[in-house]
């Protein structure tokens, strides 16, 4: 990785609420960093740019302006890697259109910019700065409000014929009677091991036994993943059971997923994996009882040491080493346009 | 693909009854082909490496002698691409043993060698000659005595972090009460999508029903999918329905499998994909009930058009393109050794 002429890459989570922005050094430090609200600019995603052009200003002025800045690497919901677009995210403020905000970021800002969407970017902060620094193999596991994944062949992300590979949230594992997924399908991973899915487990089992448990505290459409760790971790039996429930399902599901690259590790980054052993105990041992004998104990079941404030910032950054420093690209030019 | 130099590859199907040499030029025609029995070379591999160099002198020196030809591709069961070993298969001759047959190859012709699994090897012929041709993003599904699969990212077959990657017929895809497979596990699709799988299912059906069929015209034990094909076509309602489950529990599978690297095209190949549409039909229904919606429309299911006699050492041949001509390679060098 040359560093001399451009030491620094810039990332951009750009989530529903916030559009959080850092500028990274190659050691995965955020030297500086700024951040906006991505709603409240108008419909027009131009609005958006331009405001969030102006607060980055004093932090690019911060390291040495913008000559200094490899890149900008946008991790997105929705993102796409070879059209440097959102498509159609519909928690965002320009809902059903496809927005070119690789190539509108940079003209603005006179630097390349690639885009690709969060579990993809956390991959890539796990390759650059994480768990999977010297990995050329892995598969991302992100459990929070969904469950998403960035899958890494030969060092380099899978993003498929459309840019929308990995989508391991949305395999389905319950062939029969399986529970209704947000994205209208039945029986989806993530309709089971997500956050949401840990709740809608506990809300199952809490309106149809009456076992008592800590977790009947809570009002029942109250009830949160966060409600069913805690109360595990203080020894209730039926939280332990629904944690036991996430946790063989996801490592049968994991198990399954080396068949396709047979990966040095599966990392598991978000909300759900504070839980620890609570969960991860189950995950390795459905895991180690389902997996092929040809991959028996190669591939690790690691959880991310990233912080968790910074990941999301960092694996977007990540994107942005990619682009060769001395090669002089205009500013209309980021990358992956050439694959769209 | 520079052929100036050395016009030809030469490709060796390794099975457990034959070993089959051809030597194909770049439109995939195979102008010379030889074959020795598997077996009967005593226990040592080195026997069996003379013997078959011995029988291929003629056909090389057909095509204007070894100088003509870039390097051998091997197509083997546990055939493993990074050490360029047979790696303990059960059904040939050398048994438990790890067999490093592409540098014996090697060091007997004098020119790269290449190994892969013959599923694999199924994946790089059609990229090379068949329906994956100029596809960058597919994944094949051979549907024989088992079910095997190799997956191609970016233009690469993914090998993995140990050369075994892409093992889809071993995926489970029958949770709870699954059939138990030949590999010790329970659920596996190779266990219900093979052609094996099928006689099963057929065998299943008889034995617990009375239902007339005439898959009762054949004694039970007998029984082999090609039964169930033959009297599907014939409009018996079982054989059809036997079918059908396996098709849909095909197409299930093969929508799961589009999460991963979202491909231009999954390519059916073996046995059980002569029963044409009787398959195919509810395999394609239930990839498109099962498709997640980013993925609609986007992935083609194809059949294999290559000569089935021919296939497998076109396969294994195309291995061998990847070696580049003008490079001088010592006699033990085979490519893939630098990643073992």
């Amino acid at each position: 990785m040359d560093t001399r002429d451009k030491p620094y890459v810039m990332g951009l989570d750009l989530g529903g609420t916030n559009s959080v922005f850092g500028i990274v050094d190659a050691a995965g430090s955020i030297v500086a960093e700024t951040s906006v609200k991505t709603c409240g600019h108008g419909p027009e995603p131009e609005t958006y740019v331009r405001d969030c052009v102006e607060a980055l200003r004093p932090i690019i002025d911060q390291v040495g302006g913008v000559a200094q800045i490899r890149g900008l690497g946008i991790g997105a919901p929705n993102g796409n890697y070879y059209s440097g677009c959102i498509e159609y995210a519909p928690n965002l403020p320009w809902g059903k259109e496809r927005i070119p905000l690789a190539r509108m970021f940079s003209e603005a800002l006179g630097i390349p910019v690639a885009m690709t969407n969060d579990a993809n970017a956390a991959a890539m902060g796990e390759m650059a700065y994480g768990a999977a620094k010297g990995m050329k193999n892995f598969i991302m596991i992100t459990l929070g409000t969904g469950v998403g994944s960035g899958i890494v062949c030969d060092g380099k992300l899978v993003y498929g014929s459309d840019g929308l590979a990995g989508e391991l949230g949305h395999v389905i594992v319950e062939p029969r009677n399986g529970r209704l997924c947000g994205c209208g399908r039945k029986g989806c991973l993530e309709a089971y091991c997500s956050a949401t899915g840990v709740a809608r487990t506990a809300k199952e089992i809490l309106s149809t036994t009456d076992t008592p448990t800590l977790l009947r505290e809570t009002p029942l459409d109250e009830i949160e993943s966060k409600h069913v760790s805690l109360a595990a971790a203080r020894g209730d039996e039926v939280a332990r059971s629904i944690m036991e429930f996430t946790g063989r399902m996801l490592g049968l599901a994991c198990a399954n997923f080396v068949c396709f690259n047979s990966p040095e590790a599966i990392i598991f980054f978000g909300g759900l994996t504070k839980a620890g052993d609570l969960l991860m105990k189950p995950v390795r041992q459905s895991f180690e009882e389902h997996i092929l004998r040809c991959y028996e104990g190669k591939t690790r079941l690691l959880v991310s040491r990233l912080d968790d404030a910074k990941a999301a910032v960092l694996g977007a950054s990540a994107l942005a080493w990619d682009f060769v420093p001395s090669v002089c690209l205009s500013p209309s030019q980021t990358l992956p346009q050439g694959r769209a």
